[in-house]
């Protein structure tokens, strides 16, 4: 069955209304592209048995594969399965292996089980289901005779994993021509998007079959090459313009397309053996936030002291108060004086600290909203970086996040 | 003219590829929903004239208001104009005196003002333009016969101050019964969306006047009630069911649609005139980070300890080894010790202690992934939650950290 081509219908009211932003049909697109299948069309429908059923028709005119996000929630009417199965042709029965597996994880969370609950394990009679490991509801699989109608839950933490592990794998099976396509991605932290893009256009000039992309993140950037004609010659070509690339920002790439910056550290802490403690005042303890969401991060990160007043800092990091009254809380040494005091107050190898203006308010002449001190402390290095952040709070606070665990990095290549 | 009904038409290879996620339709979403206003569908489509005229044409003949974006810019071929010009059936013509102007805008910023700039003056003939304060292609809109067709461009620092300072005055001319909709918002903390959906729905019986919608969020849910029909009777049914709902769950709703959880937290301990301290586990500086997005917060917050290895919880925290020994890091004992022992260390009203498994790994039979203990230790309370989440490591500690917030402002409330 020729699955290259998709369309994506994404239901909810909430979406029209804007009060949420749908990003599913973005990662759709994403994780689509990368074994071949183009998304030609996108349509957002409210929860309607008719608005869903028409569209998906319509659709289903079109392509062969037509996959829907949300209304498949068990506070939601069975609009969606029934348009779904109106649409395809196909019916529905209840899975009653499902059922009880569903029973059964309501139970051992100690939550009754509603029997507004029991559409969850309605399943097509041709087709298949997949399980849905951050919640109840599973996708659906409705295979009719060429055409694949998909439908998946709305929240992201469900539908995302189902897709990567799943759908993509299921729909390799059904069209094995659909392939993953030849694919190098970079991250890149410390460096402006536009500063890289002028000096990959020139390095591209005149390669038809490489395609370059960059997305720029809050302090990070992401540069992806695709080889649109994968023979050997076009091969060597894009491996040779990927190398260049590689050699050029070595300074500033901290991994592939699955590397995070708080992965990349602490693969380089694990691999000399050492621990990590953070001290941090207009981050609040977003950095060892960052640390530990990844998994088996205890293996190095001790701990943080988040010192937001000036008490903390001097009492649980040893910030010496006349350095504080002489220097200010923002100041170098302050952030110096942070790094040293966690890496000695939790006995780690190295220390990193931040203080700064987040802002709205706080702000003076001297020291704008957006001024931020970035400190580490290690084994026979220390460290302070001066930074001056454009950005709401938010901004200001992710890029302090991002860019110490980067001064990190780059003390732990040394 | 009726322009209460709209639909959305986003136009860009690279919002299909997922290269860029699309929120100009869910700025749109809010913007128009506040005049009442509601978007009926929202496609996306490829840069074709094809496919943008035909999908222009479908949606003139469902609606009488049809909103594009995208496709605008100088360095685009005229595709998208010319598509609009056909699909309604209304002509362009050069307005020299807007072209003059851009002209003068170019050469006041030193750039050369190139030919294949000139279609940026191009307007409809019959029908308006909204001038772009952040770019030189205005918006467009075609006035035809009992349609209004509006052509807006794709960024979304030009297309939001053309939507709020000139596009929502002339259709609320065009259509002066477009009026802001009455809605009450509240936002609940500790129940399940299908738990409150029950009830809310038995609540709404019978009311055709009254729309609610419930969104879950990881953690927490908003509910929306609408007033559909603004008369002074439905006005005071509309009333009374809101305020059923308001007494229903007083003791989970946190706040209207403007409230975070953090903010309320913080509204409270305001009020008190008292301090905070959180003892991190697994949330790794997460709540800390979460209370510190108020600004202002340094007011009550004033630091964490995030104790990731048990030497931390023993030396920072002081919880007695042989309590840990005994029960083990994810206890309740110890949870109620890590509150005590942050209140103590930094000298605070309060403190809030989390400690689990977040998993992927870590879990045991006893203590599996998902197990979380909540403590709160403050004057005269001392109270700790146990909890069984679900989800994968992010989900469990983003749930953490709300319930975490919860627990506090149920004590603080007392």
């Amino acid at each position: 069955m020729d699955l290259s081509v998709a369309e994506i219908i994404v239901i909810g009211n909430e979406i029209l209304s804007g009060k949420r932003t749908d990003t599913n049909s973005a990662f759709l697109g994403r994780a689509f592209s990368r074994v071949g299948i183009t998304v030609d069309r996108k349509v957002t429908v409210p929860d309607t048995h008719e608005g869903i059923r028409n569209t998906v028709k319509d659709a289903l005119e079109r392509v062969s594969l037509v996959v829907t996000s949300g209304g498949l929630g068990p506070t939601i009417d069975d609009i969606t399965r029934e348009a779904l199965a109106e649409a395809s042709g196909i019916a529905l029965h209840t899975d009653e292996d499902y059922l009880a597996e569903v029973k059964r994880k309501f139970e051992s969370r100690g939550i009754t089980f509603s029997e507004n609950n029991r559409s969850v394990a309605l399943v097509p009679d041709r087709g298949t289901f997949f399980r849905n490991p951050n919640g109840s509801a599973p996708g659906l699989l409705f295979r009719g005779d060429g055409f694949v109608l998909v439908a998946l839950p709305g929240p992201p933490q469900e539908l995302e994993p189902i897709v990567e592990e799943s759908l993509i794998p299921h729909l390799r099976e059904l069209d094995p021509s659909l392939q993953p396509r030849i694919k190098r991605v970079f991250r890149l932290v410390g460096l402006g998007e536009s500063n890289i893009d002028l000096e990959v256009r020139e390095m591209v000039k005149g390669e038809d079959a490489i395609e370059v992309a960059s997305m720029p993140h809050l302090g990070w950037v992401e540069v992806t090459f695709s080889l649109l004609e994968p023979d050997d010659d076009h091969r060597k070509r894009f491996d040779a313009v990927c190398d260049r690339f590689a050699e050029r920002f070595s300074g500033e790439i901290f991994g592939d397309g699955d590397t995070t910056l708080e992965g990349r550290v602490g693969e380089l802490l694990k691999g000399r053996g050492e621990t990590l403690a953070t001290a941090e005042s207009c981050t609040g303890g977003l950095i060892g936030g960052r640390i530990t969401a990844v998994a088996g991060s205890s293996d190095y990160f001790l701990g943080s002291i988040v010192a937001y007043s000036n008490d903390v800092k001097i009492n649980a990091l040893s910030v010496p108060l006349d350095t504080l009254e002489k220097h200010g809380a923002v100041s170098e040494p302050v952030a110096a004086a942070m790094a040293r005091g966690v890496r000695d107050a939790l006995g780690t190898d190295w220390g990193v600290s931040v203080t700064g203006v987040a802002g709205p308010g706080g702000g003076t002449d001297q020291k704008p909203v957006g001024l931020v001190y970035i400190g580490v402390a290690g084994p026979s290095v220390e460290q302070v970086e001066q930074h001056q952040f454009i950005g709401d709070r938010r901004g200001v606070r992710e890029r302090s996040v991002i860019a110490s665990l980067n001064l990190l990095r780059k003390c732990l290549c040394r």
